[in-house]
Formats: structure tokens, C-alpha cells, sequence
């Protein structure tokens, strides 16, 4: 990929789970596009080392910092400090289109 | 600012010149929204240990990378290596909102 990207555009999706797709990665981030289908989810997970941002490109989920959960639309960023569980749930209608930022790449 | 949040409504702006608020910061990464009223500029800079993000959340900006200039409108991104000269222009009638991110904090 390229440094000029349409975000929206470089989703993909799967039938069986959520797709990440790559756009940028060097020793210091990654940046995905993740797509869900409605229903989809990623499990709560951990990074012990590697802080997290989502930020909500189309669609609707709820997600999941510790113990907090909140169902946020377009516009919205969630950050995940390093070691806290975090976890995010496709709760609309149609497709959800995350980007995350990852740093530094785990 | 806490772990979630709306990106569009914690963006603020200055007459005189663009205007960061910061959202999330460690020493991982930060992440900034940039609000440019018509016709702001950020000029351009190098940072030599950091890469960033820019993720457009409203308007349209144009962007450069090096020798490379696109005008991104909502839904782009562009990803700027350490290193690299970049810069950014509200080249739109309306305010430009930029969600930004940098690892690691310079």
C-alpha cells in the first residue's frame, strides 16, 4: 500500500470472521482495516506491550475496554492503553469498518 | 480525555493558526485531532524517529508526502515514514478535521 489510502475502500470481508486488511507497518505501527459482518466479533484480547486506537469508519459496534462498553458510530476512537482486555462486537444492521492503529507493532 | 471518544466533537479551532488537541498520549503514542479553518497550513516538517497518521474525520485537505500532493477528502488516510517531509493545507470551503497519530511520541 501506498501513503495515500481510501480507508473505506480497502476493507474486505469473510463470511466466517472479521477480515484485517494491512495498510502501512514499519517496526514502530501497524495500521489494519478491520470488516465485519454483522454479528461479527474480536474476542477480548490483551497487548502487554502495544497501545491500540480504533476509530470508526462505517457502521456500529460495541466495544470493550476493561470493564467499560460503549456502542459508538462514525466519528468515534476508542484508545486501548497496553494490558488492559479489550474486545469489539458488530451490533448494526450492516457491515462495520474499523481502523486500527497499533504502536509499536507487536 | 477518557477511552472513548467523539473525534469531531473534541476538535477545537483558532483563528490565527491550526489547533491541537490532544486525545490519548503514552510514551508509546500520541494522538491528536487537528482542526484547520480554510485556508490553515501545516507547514512542512520532518520527524526523523516517528512515523504518523492522518486520518480525515471532515473537509478536505491536501496532503504531501515527500514529492507526492493529493487533496483527501472523509475517508483517507496517509501514512508519513520517519523521515519524510509532510505537510498539510485546508484547501476546502469548510474546516478541515484531522485525527492524527504518531508513534512514538516524538
Amino acid at each position: 500500500m501506498g501513503w495515500f489510502t481510501n480507508v473505506l475502500s480497502a476493507a474486505s470481508f469473510r463470511t466466517d470472521k472479521l477480515c484485517k486488511t494491512n495498510l502501512f507497518e514499519t517496526e514502530r505501527m501497524f495500521c489494519d482495516v478491520y470488516g465485519f459482518e454483522p454479528g461479527q466479533t474480536q474476542s477480548g484480547h490483551v497487548h502487554e506491550g502495544s497501545d491500540k486506537v480504533y476509530y470508526v469508519v462505517q457502521g456500529e459496534g460495541a466495544f470493550s475496554v476493561g470493564e467499560e462498553e460503549r456502542t459508538l458510530g462514525v466519528g468515534h476512537a476508542v484508545f486501548v492503553p497496553a494490558g488492559s482486555v479489550h474486545a469489539v462486537r458488530n451490533v448494526g444492521a450492516g457491515r462495520l469498518v474499523v481502523l486500527v492503529i497499533m504502536a509499536p507493532k507487536p
